[in-house]
């Protein structure tokens, strides 16, 4: 212990270090203590701490060999030293009965790039031989010095591994073995002696022999290790600063040896089965053999429970060790043991890595065993992970490889026949054949394909394109911009390198991972099981925020429903127009040339979506539902100029062939007398292809009038509905309608109306007075009270600035952080994601996609003021999100924090919203 | 006077009136009681108020039959007559000698739509023969009285003129005579038998011949006419809201007559030359004739230095009043008066309206005079008015119609001749022809073109399209969007209505109105006189505001300069960029391969640029200058694909025609022997043609991979700053070795540079970076230690939000407002004005176009709240505007009030910011 006076101490026996002091002692370090402290068959040992790095890589500056070890730390390693050795009954570098330890680095943080391990240090010639005799075993004491000299060569000394290894193979090819396990005892003191050739010359002079030398040069080169090359570039690339870990500590343990007979043993153990969570003892074991070996895959190892046959004394302390590490962690462990000549230690032990399964399982297990609460049961899983359970995946067992990789746009798996064209994935799709679409990339115009496919891949495109976006609302896998694939549409196929994907060729897709499969792969289908039900009961009940889905149909809702929704945050109204018997209806809306023909394609709209709503408010009843008023610009709805014109072109040469057999036609008819006829037929088709032409061009026409610069920031949303109220109009009496028949049927429903772009409190209460005036004829027309909230979305900023305004004629915000990350940011999603995006996050000047999770210190800080503005308007104001980032862990915390009441989000994420709410609400108590 | 009890007083002699209240005496009424006591010869009268107005009005409903006036008024109104009499020695009704009245509406503001004036009230069958008798003129009262009939019968009575202007024609007619001059006594006396017939029919009753009766009809009238529907609408349309003007007086005034003989007169008088400002009696004037003659231009009135001639002293009465009104008013006046037998009368006087010129000099003169103070004579102008002075403009007196109407989108007048394409105009401008560049829309790639013309017409595009602000930035007159003229460039002529015009005819623009005209129209020229000078000295040292001037060129800088401008605020590098010498070398570095490429083009611009920025300096020296690094996506410095396509389908051609030449000239050579051969040309040039077809090819493919979906929110700025470090690096040393060279040359400057869209703290580190690096390369070649600002445009909406963090590496802030709206609005400027911003004008959604006028609920909320957050960081930060809006007065009050440091704006309109700078530190203070 110090006092004023003395140095700090700077070295911890096993059983003194302050096992929660990661900081000091480094992660391992601090671990061996804990375990050594709760009664764990730990090898004795003793930690070196970063304190003693950072003050030894203080002391001189560059290459390592000016620093110095103050004596105050190897004073103290030499006290611990001895503690050891009176512990173990052995000595360092007695000759008779020699103590070897390992060397091992440890920080705060796990962190690759660090030194290694070196094992068996204390041995030298005169130990060497004090181990064979007392051994017994002198090919296991050769094999055990020529792995010292090599790793302390190799890790401590810097010298290339390939000398060692080359001198290795020599003496093997010599031999003429294979196997390192043919190697005699002879051949291995052959491999000591060249090993120690190749040290001496390197350093110019022998293999230090001195075990306290052998032990104080690994110390320095550890320590030295903190501020080598690759270290410092992985703390870089992974942003790990000071106060996560500064310096590493160095772990002193004595030896123990798994291959001194069959009576030792070495394993590594799951308190539970990670792969389901069965709360049974699960693990691989290898008889007489070091850890090394059953990483090295040299031998196979053997599940633990033969252990039970072969061991049965040592397989009970190992369940012994199970229970007593869970009663101790409170979570499953991991632990890496081994047995030397019938007696079981413990050298390692972590939490567990689990699939979404297991741990979902095990943490309703563990509140059952009274292990964890509830809340701990909540906060032990990442929300993330429920996305495993929730979509089918391909088996990962499979070694199928993918021939292609895009970006991992919309998790999941599915399998299909390659088809290129919405129209023809919805024919096939009818029939019942499982289809894959296949598009350079996706327009809204494709989107009846989608709901008739099983996934979706693109050439081109990001994460946040439409393809991605809308195969994510659908909960469909979806890969986006595989650029290797090009696509071509004419010819119905793909090429990805050699391979070619024809029309009707099976392909499977992992949305998860982004990978692209020719044929069928195995699947795994997603497990909705009791247990995950169970947690995200307990996940709401903790919850302050409210889950809601984003839905665009009755079976969306229904999905949604299953997830776990609280209602719809979102019904995008779009979405309806396009299914393939509205799209020409809408078509015609929209190419109307005055508003009266604009009202008659409305009024055959208006029944159709009335319909649509109604089913909605009934599937969800009695939960919220609010729809949008239409939004995108119409010209989305439009086909493209360039589709337009090769239409028109074809149509141009067909008018000619046409023209041409009309000509053969009536030439081959005036060559025979009128009663000789042969049978040909007369194209008076012409006049036929002349209409389509004047289609198509009326069609480009209104297509180029349309056209914007800059579609995102055009003539939609809002502006639209006062542009052309009595599209509008339509809409929201198809609403209110909707909502008249449930009531007369004494369906309970919460219907909500939500304008989409409102940049000025003046379009709100335009749009009020159409709701005012429709209501009171709808009301007049059921003979009904109509209950429904009015609100609006907040997308723009200006509505942001504006909220205290708006706040007085809505009674509900919804946040759309996809149009409003944009305007906050100045990038189009698309531009950006394709163009400099990536670069910027790569250069960490943006840490994350911004689209993908929620710019708090921008959009968010937006979000805040609007919510504060808002809610001064008016206090009970209800306020949500209905972007993607609804749907972010991560983001949903930001909504939780800053006081919003609901997110709406994908159905299929809904679960991890719920958990993600939920972790939120108890982080913060 | 009121007492508790009594009611209100409802009706004032000119004698008591407060001058003051408009609001409740009417502007007129008000006008007369201020005049009446200040001692003007005004014919005595009183004003009934608009509280009486109000309180009729609430007495009925709908029709004005069943609201009545309370008797208290008319009892007051019967008072006021009475005082009338004594005054006038006249009685009201009196056969011999009769009192007569006008009757006049006036409410606080001047407003049409309401009530006209009835003239001659008091005349009936009795008091005509008495006036007759009186004046012994029958012809003058007959005329009167056909006057009175007429206009009560119109006006109090709501009969349609249309019957009495029939009933005059037949009379007219009948009598054989044109001119209403020629009508005799009798004849009118005719019509005046006629027209009580008429108003008989009408009414079901006489003509009321009690002159009280008549007067308490016409104040019902006029106080009706305050809710008239034409009334109603006017208010509503002008948005006048009843704390501006409620309700209307009703002002009663003893008749006099300028039609009384040549001792008679009537005119209209200004204290001084509105068109020049000389301080003189301007004004004109009639002998022996009504106010209404004067405006009806049935005859022609005589200038106002005749009457010295005519009628001297009423000449100098003249001269006294006019001394008398200025000295009263402070401010230049339009009166009216009327000389009846001898005695002047003055009748109205308001401030005079004159032009820009005019109120200059009389600012000046009025301070010199001491009538008014400096700063009086800085806020009697409004600020935009001095555009008129600051462009040549159409002569306003030329009768020559414009042929089409576009938007007014750069102020100024241009003749020229008609070009369609830039580089004709640029090989035309150079030979010193004045030439009008005509494009359906312009592109940056036509900027040499704006160079070389003296205006720019288009056919599509609005106000704040590329051709307009390209062109209000370089002061050239613009009609942008003058969509009834069809560009047709291939043929290289405009088509509007029957005209066509074709390349080479010349065309007047006025960019100020928005009128183009065939041929050439004469122009007045700008005039920044010495007078304009001074004002705007006395405005700069009332302002806090300083003035920049966004200018790209020393050109730009020099006329800056002269406006007043106390530096640059915006130097726009990309402007330089488009110069035809140095657009190849901008070309080659966007389409090059690789970095190497890229840099070779680089360095070709390097000195080009370092030229452009030394020159600059030197000529703005002491001054600073902003420039703004790189800022438009590069695509827009290509051709457009459309072009491009265009390109090749004729070069495709040309191949097939030069190889076909090239067979027929190989064969021709073959069909003679060698010695025999004619003498044709091998066309051996199709290689050439291949490679322009390749090199089209490549920069069809790059423009390809360049498009963007929304340009505005794409991969420019910063963002190609750090996506490209090469080109923001030579733009950088560009700036600091012209730094550089100026210094060793003694030369004092201020460079600032400014990099543009910057969304976070990072971007701007990583481009200080380059900065100090090149600083360091510079000062070490220079040997000079170099001296300038880093700051950034705050243009995107993050910027606004992470002002506090971007403070720290920035010394200034630029607001890049024009940007700024686009991403609050989430409108994109071009859609807007083409699609919905003007419906939005309209229907009073936006009340202004906000990229005119800076929307200070929106944006400006984001200015302040940016500004508020830079300064807590920083204090010292220095803040300015460079958009549009930093040249509107409204705006430019705005970001005084917030506190910004400068505004910057085109060089033309740095005058009227001055002025505007001026007049928000007055108003404040």
């Amino acid at each position: 212990m110090t006092t004023p006076d003395s140095p700090p101490q700077t070295v911890y026996s096993f059983h003194d270090g302050d096992g929660k002091n990661r900081q000091l002692l480094g992660g391992k370090g601090a671990n061996l203590c804990e375990m050594t402290q709760i009664g764990l068959n730990v090898p004795p040992g003793f930690v070196i701490t970063t304190e003693a790095c950072l003050e030894y890589l203080s002391s001189g500056t560059e290459s390592h060999q000016r620093r110095h070890l103050s004596t105050a730390v190897m004073d103290e390693v030499r006290t611990h030293i001895t503690a050891l050795e009176k512990e173990s009954s052995k000595r360092f570098g007695d000759p008779e009965n020699p103590l070897l330890v390992s060397v091992r680095s440890g920080s705060a943080l796990s962190m690759p790039g660090m030194m290694d391990t070196i094992l068996n240090l204390g041995l030298n010639q005169e130990t060497l031989q004090g181990l064979i005799q007392q051994t017994g075993d002198a090919r296991f004491c050769y094999d055990a010095y020529r792995r010292f000299i090599q790793l302390f060569g190799h890790v401590a000394l810097r010298i290339s591994d390939e000398l060692f290894d080359q001198a290795f193979r020599t003496i093997k090819q010599q031999q003429g073995i294979n196997s390192d396990m043919e190697l005699t005892a002879e051949a291995l003191e052959q491999i000591c002696t060249r090993f120690l050739n190749i040290v001496e010359h390197h350093l110019g002079e022998p293999f230090p022999e001195d075990p306290m030398k052998q032990l104080e040069i690994a110390i320095k080169a550890v320590f030295g290790s903190w501020m080598g090359k690759r270290a410092i570039d992985y703390r870089r690339e992974f942003n790990i600063t000071p106060d996560m870990a500064n310096g590493t500590a160095v772990n002193i343990v004595t030896m123990v040896f798994g291959n001194r007979g069959n009576d030792s043993a070495t394993g590594v153990g799951f308190t539970r089965n990670p792969g389901t969570g069965e709360n049974q003892l699960f693990g691989e074991y290898l008889t007489n053999a070091q850890g090394e070996d059953v990483v090295a895959g040299i031998r196979t190892p053997k599940p633990i429970t033969e252990l039970e046959q072969e061991m049965p004394r040592l397989y009970g302390e190992l369940q012994a060790l199970r229970t007593r590490l869970e009663q101790h962690y409170h979570e499953i462990q991991d632990f890496e043991f081994t047995i030397e000549q019938g007696v079981l230690y413990c050298l390692q032990t972590r939490n567990g890595k689990m699939n979404a399964q297991a741990m979902v399982k095990t943490s309703i297990d563990l509140v059952k065993e009274r292990l964890i609460s509830r809340e701990q049961a909540l906060l032990r899983i990442q929300p993330e992970m429920l996305e495993q359970m929730l979509f089918p995946r391909i088996d990962p067992t499979t070694s199928t490889q993918p021939v292609a990789r895009g970006l991992p746009a919309s998790p999941g798996a599915a399998s299909g026949q390659a088809v290129f064209d919405a129209d023809r994935a919805e024919r096939l799709g009818r029939t019942g054949t499982p289809v894959i679409l296949i598009r350079e990339e996706t327009k809204p115009e494709d989107i009846h394909g989608f709901f008739a496919s099983q996934g979706i891949l693109t050439s081109r495109g990001g994460k946040t394109s439409h393809a991605a976006v809308v195969a994510r609302g659908m909960g469909k896998p979806c890969v986006a911009g595989a650029e290797e694939i090009t696509v071509d549409i004419r010819k119905r196929e793909a090429t990805v390198g050699a391979h070619t994907i024809c029309e009707g060729d099976t392909i499977t897709l992992n949305g998860s991972s982004g990978g692209v499969y020719l044929g069928e792969v195995p699947m795994v289908e997603a497990e909705f099981t009791d247990a995950l039900k169970n947690l995200l009961e307990w996940a709401d009940e903790a919850s302050r925020l409210q889950v809601m889905a984003n839905a665009d149909s009755p079976q969306d809702g229904a999905r949604a429903l299953k997830y776990g929704a609280m209602g719809v945050g979102l019904c995008r109204t779009e979405r309806m127009f396009n299914a393939t018997d509205r799209l020409p209806i809408v078509v015609e809306m929209i190419v109307a040339e005055d508003e009266k023909q604009r009202q008659l394609a409305l009024d055959k709209l208006l029944p159709i979506q009335r319909d649509d709503f109604s089913s909605l408010f009934r599937v969800m009843s009695p939960h919220p539902v609010t729809i949008r008023l239409l939004d995108p610009p119409i010209h989305e709805f439009l086909p493209s100029p360039e589709q337009l014109q090769y239409d028109l072109q074809q149509l141009r040469q067909l008018r000619g062939t046409v023209s041409g057999m009309n000509i053969l036609a009536n030439t081959v008819q005036n060559l025979f007398p009128a009663d000789q006829l042969p049978h040909v037929q007369t194209l008076a088709e012409s006049h036929l292809v002349d209409e389509a032409i004047q289609q198509k061009e009326t069609m480009l026409n209104k297509v180029n009038l349309l056209h914007e610069v800059n579609p995102m920031l055009g003539h939609r949303g809002v502006r639209l509905g006062i542009t052309y109220p009595e599209i509008y109009t339509m809409q929201i009496r198809a609403i209110l309608e909707a909502a008249a028949t449930c009531m007369q049927d004494g369906v309970p429903i919460e219907p909500e109306i939500m304008v989409p772009q409102v940049s000025t409190d003046k379009e709100l209460r335009r749009i009020k007075q159409y709701v005012d005036e429709v209501q009171q004829q709808v009301e007049a027309q059921y003979k009904v009270k109509l209950k429904f909230k009015f609100g609006t979305m907040i997308e723009v900023v200006r509505a942001c600035m504006r909220a205290d305004s708006l706040a007085q004629n809505a009674e509900f915000f919804s946040f759309g952080t996809n149009d409003l990350t944009q305007a906050t940011f100045s990038f189009s999603r698309e531009d950006a994601e394709n163009k400099f995006l990536p670069m910027y996050n790569e250069n960490k000047i943006l840490h994350d996609n911004p689209f993908e999770v929620l710019d708090t210190e921008g959009v968010g800080k937006l979000m805040k003021l609007a919510l504060q503005w808002g809610r001064e308007t008016k206090p009970e104001l209800k306020i949500g999100i209905c972007g993607e980032h609804g749907g972010h862990p991560a983001s949903i915390r930001f909504c939780d924090q800053i006081g919003l009441d609901y997110v709406s989000c994908s159905a299929p994420r809904v679960p991890i919203a719920r958990l993600a709410a939920a972790h939120s609400a108890l982080l913060e108590s």
